[in-house]
């Protein structure tokens, strides 16, 4: 069996972390591992199977003998290397925005939709960290029951923003214990890096995630709304999105609406979760059993509890939906593609 | 004119201490003031516009001579000790659970419906503080274009738990810091004091808000459901609601999407919002203007951004609904009962 070429782009990020310790346990047979970062990273070292590798600066003839290149360092560099990458032969997996709305790009969540991968043209895009734990949940339900509408709010965690967004938020919250005034708190980066006002997350919920587009809505919020749409292959779900970001390190907590087309009961639906790819039922009310952010952490599944059914509506249905935001939500997700299109064959 | 007595069970509270601040800038022509509590706290002392004052034992003849006694000291003392109250000649405002749906017992926003106070045999319910806040926003809306549905997801602030929970969230924060593995970490008040299990809420979410009812929802949300209708006298309102804590100290934030009966634009809505008593518009995405819990801290008001349609619902609205639970919620809302009553002649 021939051996496989990896390259990942943006090795010293929150979530190239993650991928390259996944990686070091992946079912792929690998050769190669190169790791990729901007000028400033590189002649870092980093440890991959106890061996030590030094990063090297990313250019396009990076990707010369590569056959998988996994991006996360921006919308930016993927826009710019990864056309590079598969000119020179390799797949594409990118962790990023940039790619996903675009119709010649499959969008995918293994659970959900693998045979999306069979259209690809060199660039497959993972889908943004809140959607993907949403799908995992929704979809059972969608071929069970189907699904008319979803209404969302998010509570995220940090690390979705970076490493440098969970040291703002620690040194805030060390500030709080000091008894530092709100005003006194440093905020250069959250709740949205590139955008104009920053505002402390300690002890704090901000209801921006991303930019703002000109209809009120956030760029998370649309990207929950388009590419739920996207990846179900149906625009004629209703979808809407509140996205908010919470004082949490890691895990991505949901608080999910959904309206199914045929009625079910809440046992029907947990027993659909219980046998879900990818996804663990942890919903027993009477022994306060729910999903939590602080123990998803460091795990690949999607944790669903909370299930009931709206009082007033016979086919509307709440769930609360928990995921490892850094994992399920990014590294693992894309590892995951890649190990789905080798096993598929689509990856040689 | 007469000068009012007052009485304030459970004044070393969070919210007896927000109560007697507020009662010091009353516009009440308060005579005495009576600080009452249990065994455990009778003979400290507390300060009431520069004067001490020591704290005596709740008995039923601690209420002779009383003309207005404001409970929150827990649902058991104000169902012991509130009917005590009205038989010695006291008009009581119960900040508990305990007669808020009892149908004989008004549950009041004065922003809402002060008409209800008229009916008043003795007692006045103060409703929950996630529902309080959220029907300031609502009403107005409702009064406009007519209200259909309410679906609300909370991030709720943990000093609506009381003191000693802030101080369980702060030492948890600690040990985040002092880098203790988080089984370490002392949990024995939240989720709730009287349930089974305790878990961290530091960098945590918790989807559980008082206990659990058999249904598979809990008393919280069960509160926002019954109290929304009661407080707008309609049954028909489609209400649903998710109630989560969040390690915020105070401010409980809420996303609240609603369906109206008449179509609205954004704009018409932000307008009757920025008309509306008790409510101050905070919605400019484009300037990064939104509610937030850090801020609304000390206010009375309640703070509603994030407005904009549904894309997929002609009549669907998000809203971003921010107050401060221990004032709007609690010990202001309470206590604006009472300067309400006094100006319709109902507290004499």
């Amino acid at each position: 069996m021939r051996k496989m070429n990896v390259a990942i782009v943006g090795a010293t990020g929150a979530v190239g972390t993650q991928m390259i310790k996944l990686l070091e346990n992946s079912t792929l047979p690998i050769g190669t591992v190169k790791f990729l970062a901007s000028k400033r990273s590189a002649g870092k070292q980093l440890s991959f199977k106890g061996e030590t590798q030094t990063i090297e600066e990313l250019v396009p003839d990076s990707f010369e003998g590569i056959d998988l290149a996994l991006f996360s360092a921006g919308g930016g560099i993927s826009a710019k290397f990864a056309p590079e990458a598969v000119k020179r032969g390799a797949v594409v997996v990118d962790n990023t925005s940039h790619f996903r709305m675009d119709p010649e790009v499959p969008l995918v969540v293994p659970e959900v939709n693998p045979e999306a991968l069979r259209a690809h043209k060199g660039i497959i895009a993972n889908p943004n960290c809140s959607t993907i734990q949403m799908m995992v949940a929704l979809e059972p339900i969608r071929q069970a029951y189907g699904l008319k509408r979803v209404l969302v709010s998010t509570y995220q965690a940090v690390s979705g923003a970076g490493n440098q967004a969970m040291e703002e938020l620690k040194q805030q919250t060390r500030d709080f214990l000091a008894e530092k005034p709100v005003d006194e708190w440093k905020a250069d980066i959250l709740p949205c890096g590139g955008d104009k006002k920053h505002y402390p997350l300690a002890f704090n919920a901000l209801p921006q995630i991303d930019v703002f587009t000109d209809d009120g809505y956030t760029n998370e919020e649309w990207k929950m709304i388009n590419e739920t749409k996207k990846i179900m292959e149906d625009d004629s779900i209703k979808v809407s999105a509140t996205c908010v970001r919470i004082p949490v390190m890691s895990g991505h907590s949901e608080s999910v609406y959904i309206e199914t087309e045929k009625t079910a009961t809440v046992d029907e639906i947990q027993e659909v979760i219980a046998k879900a790819p990818g996804a663990v039922l942890e919903d027993d009310p009477s022994q306060q059993i729910y999903p939590q952010a602080l123990n998803c952490v460091g795990k690949k599944e999607t944790f669903v509890g909370r299930i009931r059914k709206d009082p007033d509506e016979e086919k509307g249905v709440h769930l609360w939906v928990v995921s490892d935001n850094l994992l399920k939500g990014a590294a693992w997700n894309s590892l995951q593609i890649a190990e789905t299109m080798y096993e598929m064959g689509l990856l040689k």
